[in-house]
């Protein structure tokens, strides 16, 4: 395709030659002939002098370069836009495979597609143009709304419902049993019946083998847009916001609600019963047992605000540092009273 | 049900109107007409004035409320129990689905439920009345207690060995092969064969998508009543006492021993080896390499006292202005050093 | 097997009665009549007095003992061996279990094993002699090498390499989206089509429920002979070198390169698009969002280098105490300046 066409599909601006023939969409180190590449993260600005790639697709504040350019005030949209030009999916085979074990008053919309060895439980209702892949569960009452994608191994337990256009990657599990126990008084622990759902809204995607988990009574939700990494665990009863993004390995206890447009990065922990505003920040590996305000931008653990655990962290490796100052002046200060202890004697 | 005949069941004390008639059980927030609800958590004590339930479940040291309420000393648990008053679980569809693949010479107890798919190797003893999802594999020569439920994509591996009344949440993995490798001289690892087995006793739950690992030689062990999480990683070789409580994503590394009635926090981590002491807690996202004593109390990473922690962490923040405050001292010292010197050089 | 014999096998110097007959080997404080045991932990050298085993293998390091030894420079490499001269591993169910679905153009190769219900994907090619057990979901145009063993439910997605003797736990997902989204200008997150593989190199081993993601270009590797534990997370685009050592949970967030025989702790975390140079180590829970040099050691969240880590953690606990003492020099500083400046008038 040549880059005039894919500026004019991508609403790019051109600089340089449009007859180049782009074949293909590549990451500026890895790019060669007749691929297109872009930068968007800054860390590789300076990658762009020797790139091998035939085009590049820039932000419009990055100075001209050398090879013929896409100009956008958002690259990374623009790139992700034209990745899906030379992308074509795999189309899922059509229709419901014949070892797809499906129950008899399921509902199953319009051009679907149900792979191999997938289970469908009573009740459930599944939306048009949905894929199934194979050895997906579905435990009774399910229901997924439309153009929803499930990968291999997927659960989604009884009760629970997933909304339009909804990614589950493989190994997800929607509705396992939150974890609530009650102590008994001779020191074991009496399992409390989850009976709570899980809903998941419009447009949420979660990754591989993260879990949701239901509630003893009242609905665990995932708001419209979030999006989940792999390995998270969202606990009984808790809620995230809208357009949401929680990196891989972070953890959501108990009955905790999380606003709209949240950052989380990677491994940070969420105590039980919390309340966290909208557009907070939370910075990776950081923990909190306390509500955070909207706007409100984190770390640490246990967090506080991000600028004051930066000057915090910048002092801990000098700790020992600080410690010999203490000494010294602790030193210092001593014969400084002997001194004048002395003079004061002296003086008398 | 009446209100009167709830307080019977679950043997509370009943203050105010008995004739309210209850449908459901709610959060104190969610609840309304015809809902009893509960406060348990301090936290929620204050909710009671706004709730809309008709009724609510109390301990005996809250004061006397507007509504109706069933007065305990174990308001967690009258929850719990009231809870099954009007959940009705779904039964597992009774005997064997004949998609299930099960090896000739396996044991299946009576009342067993086997889903669609299951796979059932060769020398398996499954108990009574134990329901298998769909989906679940158990390798050869597993042994499956009485009243277990393991649900879809739960692994149990070759040799291992389940309690009675065990859960498996959904994608368990049991018996997976423990991290053992021998470093070579070639700076290659060499793979260990892992030959020991996995020992779930009774009463035991285990999260989603947690592994338990099988050790080189010798049992990993979780004991009786134990409650783990979902995500937990338990290595190889590693015993979990009785009753104790693991929060998701905690990290158990190989051989270390945790003794009967530990609290674990999310997201804790525990080196290899270790000694861990009955009734220990362990707050959230700590992590250690040492040994904790029976009824130690620790945070952090590297872990420590938990008391002596919260006095550290609340200082943190505070580093900057310390250190400061050490500047500060050391220019008043160097003048007052310098005052004193000169009253000597004249006192002379 | 006589002990002389397994000193033959396992090329270790024989210090004792070789004739002792030997059954099983077993850990030092399991280890009973017939068993030989061994120590390769320095923890353990002082249960070598305790142990009823009847043989022990151990360093050459270690002083005489009062039970037949087996002597060499590697006690845990003979360990290793030694457990393969007892153990005998299950054979898998040879060819192909008929409820397999399997495209018909896929390929597979000689004296393969594949199990109940596993679903191999159109243009899918599997090595020779592979154990694929039940349960095991290959996507399309997934290419698996000799001799390696999937475990029940892991899948491979469309399109990714697996070399040869690569060993998949339960639960692996390889080729799951990677976690990318561009934002849009409405707060909401557009998801870019993730086209790149994930390359699995030879010798590989990856624990239960790990995932590794694909990119939206470019590929994904775990190169040769790495070994990553359960529960971790690899982002897209991220690159592991040859002979790592990944412990459970740890977090590699996409684009990072990871060097060649890099040891990392359980729980790490590593920011995106960052270096980490061969041979570095990290201990665990550490997280970085810099760079590491290659052979850095490093710890902590933020990390940094470790010597210094334990110093100022090690002052941590006593930040109360240090606060104290400020406290007191400011006091003492506050009354020898009262002082001076009395002298000082007085003096004028």
């Amino acid at each position: 395709m040549k880059l005039s066409e894919i500026a004019g599909r991508l609403n790019c601006r051109l600089a340089g030659d449009g007859d180049v023939e782009i074949v293909r969409i590549a990451g500026i180190d890895e790019a060669g002939q007749g691929d297109l590449t872009f930068v968007s993260n800054r860390k590789y600005v300076s990658h762009i002098k020797t790139t091998r790639a035939s085009a590049i697709i820039l932000g419009d504040d990055i100075p001209p370069v050398d090879i013929p350019s896409l100009r956008t005030d958002d690259p990374y949209l623009a790139f992700a836009r034209a990745l899906e030009l030379f992308f074509v999916p795999r189309e899922p085979d059509p229709g419901i495979h014949p070892t797809a074990v499906i129950a008899e008053d399921a509902q199953i919309g319009a051009g679907a597609s149900i792979g191999a060895y997938a289970v469908i439980g009573s009740g459930c209702t599944i939306g048009e143009r949905v894929t199934i892949h194979p050895h997906v569960v579905l435990y009774p009452e399910v229901s997924i709304g439309r153009d929803c994608v499930l990968h291999s191994f997927v659960t989604v337990r009884e009760d629970c419902v997933v909304g339009n256009r909804v990614i589950l990657q493989n190994g997800v599990v929607i509705g396992g049993d939150g974890f609530g126990f009650a102590p008994t008084k001779t020191g074991t622990f009496y399992k409390i019946c989850q009976t709570g759902r899980v809903l998941i809204e419009d447009d949420v995607e979660i990754g591989a083998n993260t879990t949701v988990d239901r509630a003893a009574v009242g609905d665990t939700v995932i708001r419209r847009g979030s999006k989940l990494d792999n390995l998270v665990q969202v606990g009984h009863g808790a809620q995230i916001g809208e357009d949401c993004v929680l990196a891989a390995q972070v953890g959501v206890a108990g009955s905790t609600r999380i606003g709209s447009r949240v950052m989380v990065g990677g491994q940070v922990g969420f105590a039980g019963h919390l309340d966290v505003g909208d557009g907070a920040i939370i910075t990776a590996q950081s923990g909190t047992s306390h509500d955070i305000p909207a706007g409100g931008v984190v770390s640490g653990s246990p967090a506080f605000e991000n600028a004051a655990w930066l000057r915090s962290t910048a002092i801990f490796p000098r700790l020992p540092q600080l410690m010999r100052r203490i000494r010294d002046l602790e030193k210092e200060v001593r014969q400084l009273k002997n001194i004048v202890e002395n003079q004061e004697n002296r003086g008398d």
